[in-house]
This record gives C-alpha cells, structure tokens and sequence, in this order.
C-alpha cells in the first residue's frame, strides 16, 4: 500500500500512526512560499489595471464556493488558483493608487515582509512570558513613534488591533478614573451612582458611540456637542454642556476631541478642550486616528498643541503610515488606569518571571491574545526612516492643497469644509441646481467615478448635503492620480448634466 | 546630484518632487519576499534546535534597540540580519513541538501562505463593499465549520480576533436579550434596573470575568458556581443560584457553559445547562474556545450534547485547528442581537450597496475595522481537508491518553483531573512529601523541564494545589516529543528528590 493509498483508506483512529493530510514539509512549504511570493508580486504590479471597486452585486460570490469543507485535502495548485480566479478579483484594493475613499490603508512592502516573519513566528505577546520579543520590542516602537510625533516621555501605551479598540479601552480607563469602580462593581442597579456623560464633537467618529455602547453606558451617555462652522467642536458649548450635567447632578468621564474628523478632517480646539478637560477633572481622550501622522512633521504640529496634555491618544499606522492591517497605537500617561480597568491574574497565567518589573500587555487590553503588531512598525519605520514617512505624508499634504485648489478655482464646484491634511470635501454647485436635485447628482457622479474602477471615492453629509470625499493618503498615490480622480469627477458631471438636459 | 543624494539632503518640503526613500519597486519587493521566505523556512526547519522559551530576563532585550526611531532609511540587509539576530532567539516558539503550555497554538505552513497573501491584500472587510471577498468568504467559512463541529443552520457567525472578544460580544448580545435595552440607556442611574447576573463556573475562563468588566456589569456581577470533584460545573449549584437571584430581585443575563476550561479542560454539564437556560429563558454561551475542534470528531462528540442548543458559541481555529493567531470562531442562533448591540450607521459609513441584502460585519463587532481572517481557514480547510484535521486531533488524544496512562502506572505521579480531550494535569506525589512541599517541588520540576529548552509546560491550581498541566496541540508535536515531557519530567522529579535528600 503506498503512502497515498494509506491516507486515503485508513479510516479508524489509530494509537500508533498518523495518516491523513499533516503539514507541509520544509521543502514543500518552501517551495510553496516562493510561489506565493510570485503572486503577491503580480498582485501588487497589476494594481492599476484593476478596478478599485470590484464590478460585482452583494451576494454574488458565495455561490462560486461549495457548501461544504472538503473531506479530502486538495491539491495546492488547485487551492492557489482558486486564489487567483476567485478571490483577487472580488477584492476591494485598498492598496490600489486610486482608493481615495474612507482614509487609506496601505501595506507598504516592508510592512508586508514584516507580516509574513509574523505568520511564521505566530506569537501571542499576552504575557512577557508568551512573547519576551514581542513585549519588549513593542515598548521600543512606541516609544519611538511617541518621540516621532513629537510627545514628551510621560506617555506610555501599547498597540492594539483598531482605533476603536484604542477608544475604547480609553473610555474604561476614564471610566475607572473616575472613581466609581465600575471594573469591580458595574453600573447597574448601584445606589448613587450617577448618570454618566461622555464628551464628543457632532462630527466625532462613531467608534465613540460603539465604545459607549459596549462599556454599558449606552448611546444616551454620549453629549454630542455642536460645532461651528468649520465642523470643530465649539470649546463654549463643551464648557455650557459639562456645567449644565454637573447642575443636573450627571459625572462627566471623559471628553473626545478629534483631530482629523472622519467627515471633514476637522480639528478640535485641543488647547481649548484641554483647558477645560483639566478644571474639570475629566479624562481628555484624543483621537487622531488619520490625522496624527502629521505631527511626524514639526513644521505642521500647530494643530495639536495642545494633545500633549490628553489622558490618551490614538494614531492609527494602519491608516496614514502604511503599516498592513491591523495597527493602532494608543498612547496614555495613565498606564495604571488601564490596568485598572482590564488587568486579572487567574493562577494559569501567572509566571516566575516576577524577578524584574515584568509588563504583560494583557493586563491593559479586553482581550487575553495578541498579534505581534509591533514587528511590522519597527521593519517599517527602519525601511522608511523617520524622513521617509514624512516626506510621503508631505507629498499628499501638497497633492491635497493642489486638489483643493482646483476646486476652489472651478465656479461650478465647491468646497464644503477646510483641509487643513489630506482629504478634500467638495461637491459639484452649478448655478442651476440646488437642495436635494444636487445632492442627487453628486451621488450621481460619485457613482460615475467609482464604476470607472480607475478611483474609488466615499461620501459623507455635512450640514446635511451629500458631500463627496477625496481622500488621500495610499502610500501609490501619485500627483498623476489626484489629477485623474479630479479629471473624472468634472466628466461625471458633465454627463449627469447632459442626462439631465440641464439649461 | 545622484538619486541617493536627493534623498539624503532635499529638506525643504516641496510641491513637485518627493524625495526620501519610498516603497520598494515590485522587482525589490519580489527579491526581499524571496529572501524573506528563506528565512521563514530556516526558522521553521530549525525549530527543535531552539529551546521552546528563551534563557533570558525580563527587560533585557529593550536596552539592545535603539532609544529612537532612525531618520535615515537603513539596508534591508542590516534589518533583516537584526531580524535574526534579536528577534528570533528571543520569542517564545509557539511553533516548537516541545510547547506544551497554556493551550497550543499553531501556524500550519498552509496558514502561513494565506497570512501572506492576506498581508499584500490588506483587506478590511468592515463592509461588504470594502472587501466583498472578505465578507462573502467569511460567510463561506464559518458555514463550512459549522457543518464541520456538527452544528445545525439554525447557527450563523463570525469571525473575530480572540475568544475574549467572542465571548465578549456574546454577553453585549445577551445583555440586549435580556430587554433592558443598555446600548441604547447604558446601565448606570436606571431606576428600576435590577442588578445583573452572569453565571459561569468556578473554572471558567479570565475573559468571561473580562467581559462582565468591559460590559459595566462589573466583576461583581459574575456568579462562580461551585464545581464537582471532576471540575465540572454543578447543574444544580447552578440552579440554586439563578432561584436565588430571582428571589433577590436581580436579573439572570447569561449562563456560559465551558466544554474544556483553562486549567484542567473539564466539561461543564451542557445539557443539563441548557435545560435551565432554556427554562429560564437566559442567554447561554459556550466557551469551547480550546475544546471544540474535537467537535470535528463524529465519535467524540458526546461532551458536546447540547451545545446545538446554546445561544452562542465560541471555538478558536487558532487553538487546535493550526491557524495562525489571530482567529476566533463565534457561532449563533442569534445575530440580531449582536447587530443591536453593536451596530451604527453613520453616513460615512453608508453605501449604496442596497440592492441585495448586503452583510456588513462590522454591524457585529465592537470594532469598526477588521482583518480579513476568513482566507486562512480557506486555505487550511482546503490543504488539509477536514479529515486531514481530524486525523492531527486524533492523534494528539491519543497521545494524551497515552500520557495519562503513564502517569496512573507511575506511584510517584498522580493525575489530578480528568483528561477528557489532550490535556494532562498531574503532579509528583511521592510518600515523603506533602501540603506546600509538594507544592514547591512540583515548581522546581515544572522549572527544570522548562530550563531544559526542550519543552515547555505551564502550570495551574486545582482544588489549592499546584499542578502541571501537559496540553498536547501543537500540530508539530508527535509521540517522542510527549515521551520526552514525561521523561523530563520524572528527571526533575529525581534531581528535586537528590536536592532534597528525601528519605
């Protein structure tokens, strides 16, 4: 019986022998792997001749795949083709130039090499135990990207998947700061306590919202506060907002002021909400999610003066440096309210390793398990340099002003919000049309754009119109494709105004 | 003024040129890949030459990297050359078939190509339309594993990070099935609402714990019912406590169940469990996080009468079915109370993918953002097919029955639970020694085996005593590597003994 025969017809379990498909063996693994390598280069060279979005219906693709596992293994050239026929193409390519929708998320190709070290190493840098490289090399990359973002040494932190994991441990943290033991005694049903109020700009990010939800304080614990007319939080009605809760006898536990709004990019008055946050007592939590990559360049800080002072920060790599998906780094000086907020000690995670101050990062997250997240940072920020990031983050900063610009020169566009980075809100505004005929014919060319699979933009509302988004930031994207996105946005327009016989 | 030399000395941000070192070309990055791939297989290969934890101090690695991020890109060839000589010999190899603490975790070779792949796509499929091969193959994928653990489709799911989060997003969900709408109110301040209960055993899991303090239900909320003497949780313990809550006024919320806990992998009665989460119409969660994969096994499936009938269940593919981490299996019956308790719909966040019903998952989770984790289960399920899976679990019952039957023959050892699936408590008990004596000498053996680089084995506290747990599960591991452990472990007990000079 040849090996073959065996895996295929041994059918009982056997005490003595293993058959059945196992893993790869070394050369076979390597063999494969280099492969793979060859597809992820074809990949990332025929970007452009993609289209970004892929021309697809929802529901369309689940169909293509059997209902069930296989029984028996597969050949892997039959597994790697079905990558190619059936998955690249249904892919969304955020890596492609033209993604100029939501905020870009690119993985650079050290990033990429970085991930690909990370599959076959597998850490789980729960405990320093569990990952001693993995502990301590993520305490050295954000330390790195603190001083790179210009923050003195009081913060601390740690990575973790999304912003809005670092928004929410944020709130937990602020939660146990002020003082009411919600880790250890809830929020339910407790005499006294106090209704309780988060801070946050209309225009915050709806991880915020999630946060609350999740924390147990509910959607109704979330004080949207109004902005001006610049889509920025109004520090007065921030203040007027916290004094009147006070009066009504609520506790405020935490404001968030963005830097870099999702909508818009608009920026909080930090200094402002600083002030405030700190007569009051209140955790400040930051979220510069996008935005933060900017203060890489000292010469472009002003809009955060201010955050050195927050409780917490959150930058996202995965966005605007170009670290792969996931990445976030949440920033705080106060380490130990974290801790309060997620740190258990169950005897079978317990270590001897209690000789030397020992950090299990753990102790600071809702989750138990981690990815080494910190490898591709430290790849990444070598491969580029710190002048390399900011040279790239400077270029979109320029391509944006271009692009803003334009619009701001065209009479039958505008532009509906500041851009003080990289993203540009605009909409089409011919004389002829106004209220909801516009906003249907900016979706209308919205739509035009990203069937054109050449760029691929999202949209928003702003004081209530449609409003479309270019936003840059994909580490490909070059002044050639800016000015295309900007090119097929007036095409769409001029075809939606020849469909709609427009005087 | 050579191209070097731009990027060495440009340092005037400027509007039509960008200098500093960017992305590799695709012939870089296809060269470095290929290299990169290399090193992955000499780690790989080289893996019983390494010891399983590596002979070094908390805080001694932190001082060998630089204080500050480079401002000058360096060779790849210097990162790649640190990459092996600071990162490798310093990780924790999860991948060695010596590991045998906490629970296995591996990175099967197939895993690792689609964790590459994953890695040059950087899909976030938080929406259909962001990856709509993300989305559609998730939904493959958790099917195929449902049938796979004998599930009926009555169970939906997805995919997720950790079991913490799973289990987590369990309890948000139970907490909207309890009625008293708390992502909407919060929990603080709420005349009339009861206290909540949340009900696991003694020995369930941290993350349950976790999840009642990220939730604002508050360690206080958890009830740790009493187990018997073979660590299971007590139906009628359990019973009891919901009637006495009742009585109290406070309101049951949820009840999870543990097939295979933490420190010892016993069952929790399930069908009895169910019985009285059915009756008093409570969420139940079970956590079969570690344990479930043998579900896989149509002839062990008996622990498991009845979990068919729980709300949710959670079982990581990055335990024992050889996924790289991170990856998280949560099944339920009951997806619309996930979407109240975590989804939003903010503008930006819209699409015009209306047509069909569209999945977004992000409606699910509590972050936003996700990683595209359901393309290594597909390459996996596919490489190895389920039988291949099957045979791989199998054989590490087997060879954990195997280790258990050692044990029993040995006087000078005792087995202080049941081994029901591939895990192993036991413990040096020899005539002379007892209490705390016992206690330290089983450390100082656990110690030795673990100084000897071969293996690597963890420990827990049953019933006050200190006890080592074997947990088989690692997809590398074969017999001699468990005959190794055993033997390794009786040396420690000799020396323990000769240090001693027992009697």
């Amino acid at each position: 019986m040849t090996t073959e025969e065996q895996e295929t017809h041994a059918d009982a379990p056997s005490a003595t022998q293993v058959t059945g498909r196992g893993d790869m063996s070394p050369e076979e693994f390597r063999a494969a792997a280099h492969r793979v390598v060859d597809l992820m280069g074809d990949y990332l060279e025929t970007l452009e001749t993609r289209p970004v979005l892929p021309p697809i219906e929802p529901g369309s693709l689940r169909p293509l795949f059997p209902a069930s596992a296989p029984e028996a293994p597969e050949p892997l050239d039959r597994i790697l083709d079905d990558y190619r026929r059936l998955v690249e193409p249904n892919a969304t390519h955020w890596q492609h130039p033209g993604f100029m929708a939501y905020f870009a998320s690119t993985a650079s190709s050290s990033g990429i090499l970085a991930e690909m070290l990370v599959a076959a190493l597998n850490q789980n840098p729960m405990l320093w135990r569990t990952s001693p490289i993995g502990t301590e090399l993520e305490g050295v990359v954000v330390d790195w990207l603190r001083q790179g973002l210009g923050l003195p040494d009081s913060f601390d932190g740690l990575l973790t998947d999304t912003a809005s994991t670092s928004t929410l441990i944020a709130l937990a943290a602020a939660r146990e700061a002020a003082g009411i033991d919600a880790a250890a005694d809830g929020l339910a049903a407790r005499d006294g306590l106090q209704a309780l109020r988060v801070y946050a700009s209309a225009e915050a990010h709806s991880s915020v919202e999630k946060a609350c939800m999740t924390l147990g304080l509910g959607r109704a614990s979330l004080v949207r506060i109004p902005v001006n007319d610049r889509f920025e939080m109004r520090a007065d009605a921030l203040d007027a907002a916290i004094t009147e809760d006070r009066a009504a006898g609520h506790l405020p536990v935490a404001i968030v002021a963005t830097l870099g709004t999702t909508s818009s990019t608009s920026v909080d008055p930090v200094a402002q909400i600083t002030a405030i946050a700190e007569r009051e007592r209140v955790w400040l939590h930051v979220d510069a999610a996008y935005a933060g990559a900017v203060a890489l360049l000292p010469e472009r800080r002003e809009p955060f003066d201010g955050w050195e002072r927050a409780d917490s920060i959150v930058v996202n790599p995965h966005k605007w440096l170009f670290t792969p998906v996931d990445v976030s780094l949440l920033l705080t000086r106060r380490m130990d309210q974290l801790a309060a907020a997620f740190s258990i000690h169950p005897e079978y995670l317990r270590t001897l390793d209690r000789v030397a101050p020992v950090r299990d990062y753990t102790n600071y997250t809702p989750q138990l398990g981690r990815r080494m997240r910190a490898l591709k940072l430290w790849v990444e920020l070598r491969w580029f340099g710190l002048e390399g990031l900011r040279r790239r983050i400077r270029h979109h900063l320029d391509l944006a002003a271009e692009l803003a610009a334009a619009v701001d020169a065209d009479p039958d566009w505008e532009r509906v919000a500041p851009a003080p980075f990289s993203t540009v809100c605009l909409r089409w505004r011919p004389a002829a049309l106004e209220g909801e005929d516009l906003d249907r014919a900016n979706e209308a060319i919205m739509d035009a754009v990203n069937r054109s699979g050449e760029v691929f933009l999202s949209h928003t509302r702003l004081d209530g119109r449609f409003v479309i988004r270019v936003a840059i930031g994909n580490l490909r994207t070059e002044r050639r494709h800016v000015e295309r996105a900007w090119e097929l946005l007036r095409q769409g327009a001029r075809s939606v105004e020849a469909d709609a016989s427009l005087p």
